[in-house]
């Protein structure tokens, strides 16, 4: 099973990293991290990734992940190859998913228009935008499209997605073996969660964002 | 704050990538991924990150992330040049941390003698044998030193890390923009959890580890 990152300047490393840790487990998973062109990619916060293959490189393959980040919004504007490369390829995978507002991207292509659909939270209304309905959860299933919340929430998805594709008892022992036992020291991971104290600290410290 | 993530021929990409969302958008982070020389650092699964610093060129910096994989039985044996820096260099910093089997390469530095501490729940002997004595908790503090269980655990440890550096709102508020609010689709993340079919399919399929 061909699975493709699809990356592109100024996306969130952990977007891509955790479904990563779990898909590339799978039984026969090959891994592409794909950019506009192959070599570095920066991410939102300093590390530098690498693109093993090109866009123009995969006509075809199995499964697509596309990140999010503040770089989503250059890359709906086609700043990056990424949206015409959807419409082209997605015809040909089993699943197209997306983690944060990777989501938009996906609607940029014009593959969410009537469908129930998740993000990361900031960014809930211009989902909508694309035509999406926007929906409060770790991950959302229509069809072949999947999309996830926020940055962490990739990890759930992948999990859910890996059973579906491998079996529960596969999905499992990848969630042992990144012995994903979560347990945060606090309960603040969700707007519905987090304090009136802890929202203004993020409005006060843009370069905690 | 300078956060160096200390990196090796196959390590785990997640153990690193979890931790520096969340230490990264500590205010005044500044990180640096160092190898033995820099470049391209290939992880246990395919992605390619690159180092932005050889070791040679840090003697002092203010936090230390050890991440593991399959590549620490060589960094402990001194192939990748990471023991003999963390030696010199860990006095300067405030805090060493590990995630996962990167304990071990703590542990060959001989930081970790007469500490409880932690790491993947499959090289808990291994941990044993530097001297440390294994406790199954996500997140182990032992003064400045600090050890995560397995790949995913490196998050809780960060939150818990930036909260004693920035305090709880600033971790609270990192934990919301990481939308950190996990829902596992499955409770099989640790050892004591998985079923016997579970630890099963991870013997029968290595290629999942």
């Amino acid at each position: 099973m061909q699975i493709v990152f699809a990356l592109y300047d100024q996306f969130t490393a952990l977007d891509a990293v955790g479904p990563y840790e779990v898909l590339s487990r799978l039984p026969g998973a090959e891994v592409v991290f794909a950019a506009r062109e192959r070599g570095p990619v920066r991410t939102d916060s300093g590390l530098t990734v690498v693109a093993d293959a090109a866009f123009e490189e995969i006509d075809k393959c199995d499964l697509i992940l596309v990140p999010g980040g503040p770089g989503t919004r250059e890359a709906v504007l086609e700043g990056q190859g990424l949206v015409t490369w959807l419409r082209l390829v997605h015809p040909t995978a089993q699943w197209i998913t997306s983690v944060c507002s990777g989501s938009l991207i996906l609607g940029a292509a014009g593959l969410l228009k009537g469908l129930d659909a998740t993000t990361h939270w900031s960014v809930r209304n211009e989902l909508e935008a694309t035509g999406a309905t926007y929906v409060p959860e770790r991950a959302v299933f229509q069809g072949n499209i999947v999309t996830a919340a926020g940055v962490s929430a990739g990890i759930d998805m992948a999990l859910s997605l890996a059973a579906r594709i491998a079996g529960d008892v596969a999905a499992q022992a990848i969630q042992l073996l990144i012995e994903y036992d979560p347990q945060p020291p606090f309960d603040s991971g969700s707007l519905a969660k987090a304090s009136p104290e802890t929202i203004g600290f993020l409005t006060e410290n843009p370069s905690a964002g």
